[in-house]
This record gives structure tokens, sequence and C-alpha cells, in this order.
């Protein structure tokens, strides 16, 4: 696995492109975005965004965690957040298991897993999850008042959002 | 802000473009990137990443969290993840400032924090922040043997990254 010079090769030729150096910290758009981690997700294509426009915060699921809420809380605090979008997808490898397979799999894998570690697996119902992670950042009280949030799911077979009614 | 609208446009404008529909779940280059949420960062463009090579974890600072660990155990066991890059940046909003600081920021916004939540603040020294995520990574019995773990810097000025040695 020496991946590492040719992705620094091809980080090369985008810096010697680069024309973005004057970007502020605060997202252009006052947005966030979280979703999934999987590599068929590309948020800022799939919405049309510009470097600059909006924080991206990605873990497996696209799951309202405690650390995403971390993440969302100090974007809405420090840098002038107002909107975040929940984007969970389909055919997500984390719907429709549960905490005992998962930890059957990484033991099987070889890592040592505590026997209740919750992996936050989604529920069967893809509409379900996404309320469920919607619901929780309008109510956690770590995430300063104000913040307005969307929910989404993304088709990774057509590259189409369609909202979730809350 | 009904930004949604304007978003879900420019999602038709991708998904009337959208030839990728039939890419597989595992990364094609078995690569996981973990970064900071901040919307001067592109990770896919930095790397030159194609759709489909990588899962892509994001938080605040880019920290080797417990959910960014909980994710990279899921892509290793599950999706066959064998490299993870920690790329930190320059100029970010969690390095040198102290828990205490982001709590009574957050209070002032008007959220409802506890007294010792922790909210991952970065070191003052870059490199000594990615050294921790990196060493975090490496020894976390949660990810299942065999992840190799590099450490990065990338400057939000000019788009170059910079390799942190071990």
């Amino acid at each position: 696995m020496s991946e590492l010079p040719a992705l620094l090769a091809a980080n090369a030729r985008y810096a010697e492109a680069f024309a973005s150096g004057d970007l502020p910290a605060p997202p252009r758009r006052h947005l966030a975005v979280l979703t999934c981690m999987d590599a068929r997700v590309d948020p800022l294509r799939v919405l049309g965004l510009d470097l600059g426009d909006a924080h991206v915060i990605r873990n497996a699921g696209g799951r309202a965690s405690d650390d995403a809420i971390r993440s969302l809380a100090l974007g809405r605090a420090l840098l002038g957040i107002a909107t975040a979008l929940v984007i969970h997808h389909t055919d997500c490898r984390l719907r429709g298991v549960d905490t005992a397979a998962l930890r059957a799999a990484l033991v099987e894998a070889g890592a040592d897993v505590p026997p209740r570690h919750d992996f936050l697996p989604l529920p069967a119902s893809i509409e379900e999850g996404v309320r469920e992670d919607v619901a929780r950042l309008r109510t956690t009280p770590l995430i300063p008042p104000g913040l307005a949030v969307h929910g989404l799911i993304y088709d990774v077979r057509t590259g189409r959002l369609a909202a979730v009614s809350a």
C-alpha cells in the first residue's frame, strides 16, 4: 500500500491550479451538510456547491452522532451556520443490520469490541432514519437555537435528492 | 432561510448529467480520508480522487473522535479500507483554543452545555494534533488490524498537502 506518493503527486497538480486561497472560514451559504462517508456520495457536487459554501460533516450512515452534534454546535456558534441538511442514501450498509451483527463482523476481522458497543445502525426505513436524526438535531440543547434542519434522501443510482417531510 | 428549493434545483441539474449509478459500495482505492468539516477543504479534489474512490469522514477539526473510529472500523471490516489519511489544515478554528472558551462561546450563543463537555480542541502545534490523531487510530483496538494510517497537513492558502512524519 504505497498510495501516498501518487496522492501527493495528484495534490501537487491541484495546488498548481489553486486559486481559492483567500476564502474566509465562515461558509458563504451559512450551510452545513451532514451525510454518510460512502464513496458514492460527493455532497458538494450533488448540491451544486462551490468550495467555501458549506461545512461538510460525514460519518458512517450520516448519523446525528454526538460528534456530528459537536461539529454542528461549533459551526452554529462560531461560524454562522443557519441551515443543516441531513442526507442519508439508498443502499447504505448500515441500514437494516443490528449492532450485534456489526460487532460480530468486526470481531471476525480481528477488532476488540466491547459487548454492547453502539455502531449506530440505521432503521430499516430510510425515511425513519432521516426523521430520527433530524429530530435529534432539532432537540439537542448542545446546538445553539436558530438552526433550521432539513432531511433528505440521496439515490446513489440516479444522483437525485428527495426531501423528507418532517 | 429557504435555501432548500435552490439546492434541489441544483441537484436536478446534477442528476440529469449523472452517469455513475453503477458504482459498487467498496471504495475503489481502498482508501478513507478523515478531515475537517471546514468549507475551504474539498478532500476529493485536493487528492485528485474520483467518485467511488474513497470513504470521506469529516468533523470539526478532522479529529480521531469515537465516531470517526466507529466509521473507520466499519470501513475496514465491511468495505475493504486498507489506508486512512488524517488531514488537518492551517487556520483551523479549533486550534489553540480550550474547551472552556469553546463552551463559553456556545453558552453565549444560547446552547445548554454541561460544564466539562469536550469539544476536542486541537493542540497549538498542527503537527502535534496530526500525530495525536494518527496515534489514536493506530492503537485503538476497535479498528481491525492492517489499516495503514498517514498524517498530512493541508494549507488552505495554497491548496498544498504536506506529509507529517510519524
